[in-house]
């Protein structure tokens, strides 16, 4: 018997209508944000994703040769793509540029509860902006798409933090470039590694003074507001080479602090400099969304990536992002009964309690009322009055239209409203009035 | 410099509005026919594809191997994941299953127009409905889904067309099973091919008495009317063995026929024998809809396929169904100029004309009015007011907001219509209703 490939997903139709709520519900947000749609080909050239993210990623990825020799791959995210559409055209196109997507993304991993092989991603991202007003407003879309279901303070904060404040952290250090990159892959893991494995990391990575970093960055991950972070420098201030560079960059974070509060955002807020991310192409504050109930997993990520564009081979071009997966999300709405229900929505079902007469009557109302924009359902074999009126009822329609002799020798329909009992004998016309109605 | 692969299309801004425009199209047409919407794996297994369309498929395939050793393929259609999705549950599912699905397909093909590698298509199928009401619902919903473009009969028909009546003039020479089917291929090329190379063709496929069955086909390829079919079978009414089939099949024409006439759908439909569609899963009507203007091409096609389910494994289950491409549809509404403009939709620009205090009113309004489903755009930046003027002219909104230090003092701002040049001085909420209006 034929199966669907582990960790891939069915949509049979009442999953397929929750998954174009979530969508739909994405889209609004992004539109009122004045983000524009975009898209691009699923199968891309193996060396567009290697170039973002390095050759580790190939051992995650559902990579092949195509018929041509090209070495393709299922797209893991939108962002390379979104990189090269906007690179592009990066001579004419008009900034900022803030757009948007909805896209399936593939990775070959083992298949687990919230990580599956294809997911889909809603990305937005706004490139050609450097000031923190840009991070500002893609935090604000992200923290407003999530409300847009129903969430709130209750279920989720949105961890902010800052790859600039480390990479300054780590230079008052004497620790700039590659090494610094390492030595903050390793911070990234204080959370969950003991200090002997870190240290050890540090080592591999040819951290000098790790154990002195160590102990600085155990500090900096504590502060959980900006008045700490602010103190945390403070005590530094004997540091000229990094002194001006901390103040400037703590004026962005009261910059970026103090749109997110006039936007009403400010309950959402928290400083956790214990964010660092991973990846290497972050360049400036990065956040996570993260679900306070429940599991308490990561609902969406991102940040700024001012080199991206200029490392695929185009005109440099600072950018800002974030990606929200559906799985996770889709969980924690079910969890906190948030999700619609996913009922297909019927305006009318047809009954024909006559002959050939009575069913080119009905037949040519339905097209009318289809028309119309209503929601038609109509037997499609020849069955006794009380069967057709049982499906009726079962099809979830809010009127039964029904068809007899008597009312088709009038040129009228009768309308039965399924759920008060009320019946009204109407023209096509003033049936399709009725219904629009609701 | 990366570019996209080859047959595959990228959608900026743009192209992506006039996709989800065409998208948005199916999709209603779709519900107002009480179809549901479903959707299944990107990747497939290979098993599935050639267990439909025969291994012969495998060359225009997508396909690989996947890291876990699986013969994997990018799916070149939905329809065989519909067979799999209802077939598995066959046992419990209410029918008629009525489903559609807006699917990104993938074959590798030479690249040409109308012919990409990539490409989304708009399906439909009633499944578990043997009676021609199921056709007659398939074909309207075909013809009105392409009238809700703004087509009509003067840019295309319907062309509609039996294989059943087909494999009952072939069993009247004798032909039945493969041998049958093989001699349908060949009929299939009649308006493309010499009579020479048929004939040969037909030697190929070990079809006995290819001239007598060649001449005979010569003249049901040319029947347009029922009527003309009728008399063509009527002639032969001495045929013991098929003659009753023959009359109870043309009762099924006429039962097709009564029901879209009935819809108003007379005028699109063309009875046209020369129709046969080469693949042999086809089981009883089966049409295309053909445009009649321009470049002459197929905008859709489909018809009866009642074995299909059964061949996967599954229980047996009555289906029919059509396939439209996004492509061909696409070139063919621009040349009738019937595309909208792709311009997003914006309902207000924000202007700040003041210091920090006019900034952080305006965000907050920002905030309240996009709560309230506006579109709302601001700078990202700090700009003097007149170039923040005229960004907003240019940015398509409909309305200016303005906040000086005036209209902030009053707790107000200041809605400046871009088409009429109107201002007033109102309060968020006024403005937000002033802009609800349009």
């Amino acid at each position: 018997m034929f199966q669907t490939l582990p960790g891939f997903r069915e949509f049979y139709p009442e999953d397929c209508a929750i998954r174009n709520y979530i969508f739909g519900q994405w889209r609004q947000s992004a539109l009122r944000f004045a983000f524009q749609e975009f898209d691009g080909p699923l199968l891309e050239p193996l060396e567009l994703i290697t170039a973002k993210s390095g050759d580790e990623i190939v051992s995650q990825l559902f990579n092949f040769e195509d018929k041509g020799g090209r070495a393709v791959t299922l797209r893991p995210e939108l962002t390379p793509t979104l990189a090269r559409l906007v690179g592009a055209k990066a001579g004419s196109i008009k900034r900022p540029v803030k757009w948007f997507g909805i896209a399936e993304n593939f990775r070959y991993e083992k298949p687990q509860k919230g990580r599956l092989r294809s997911h889909y991603q809603f990305n937005a991202d706004i490139l050609g902006e450097s000031s923190p007003a840009a991070d500002a407003e893609i935090i604000a879309l992200l923290i407003t798409a999530l409300c847009s279901f129903g969430l709130s303070e209750k279920e989720f904060v949105l961890r902010l933090s800052d790859r600039d404040l480390w990479l300054l952290l780590l230079e008052q250090h004497g620790l700039t470039g590659d090494i610094a990159t390492g030595a903050l892959n390793v911070i990234d893991k204080m959370e969950r590694e003991s200090p002997e494995s870190l240290l050890k990391m540090m080592g591999e990575k040819h951290v000098p003074g790790a154990e002195a970093v160590l102990a600085d960055a155990s500090k900096l991950v504590e502060c959980t507001s900006l008045e700490a972070v602010e103190s945390f420098f403070a005590g530094r201030e004997n540091n000229v080479v990094t002194g001006e560079r901390v103040s400037s960059r703590l004026d962005q974070w009261r910059e970026l602090l103090g749109h997110l509060h006039a936007m009403g955002l400010g309950g959402f807020i928290r400083v956790d400099l214990g964010i660092v991310r991973g990846l290497a192409y972050y360049t400036g504050f990065v956040f996570e969304a993260f679900q306070t109930v429940g599991k308490g997993r990561a609902l969406a990520g991102g940040g700024r990536y001012d080199h991206l564009v200029e490392k695929l081979g185009f005109q440099a071009m600072p950018a800002v992002g974030f990606g929200m997966g559906d799985v996770t999300l889709r969980d924690l709405l079910e969890d906190q009964k948030l999700l619609p229900d996913p009922k297909p929505e019927l305006d009318g079902y047809v009954v024909v309690a006559g002959g050939e007469n009575e069913a080119r009557a009905a037949l040519r109302d339905v097209a009318a009322l289809r028309a119309k924009g209503l929601k038609i359902d109509r037997p499609l074999k020849q069955q006794g009055f009380g069967k057709q009126f049982k499906t009726a009822g079962q099809s979830g329609a809010r009127f039964a239209l029904i068809y007899g002799e008597v009312e088709v020798a009038e040129g009228k329909l009768k309308l039965r409203d399924l759920v008060s009992g009320e019946e009204s004998l109407l023209t096509a016309d003033e049936a399709a009035s009725r219904m629009l109605q609701g």
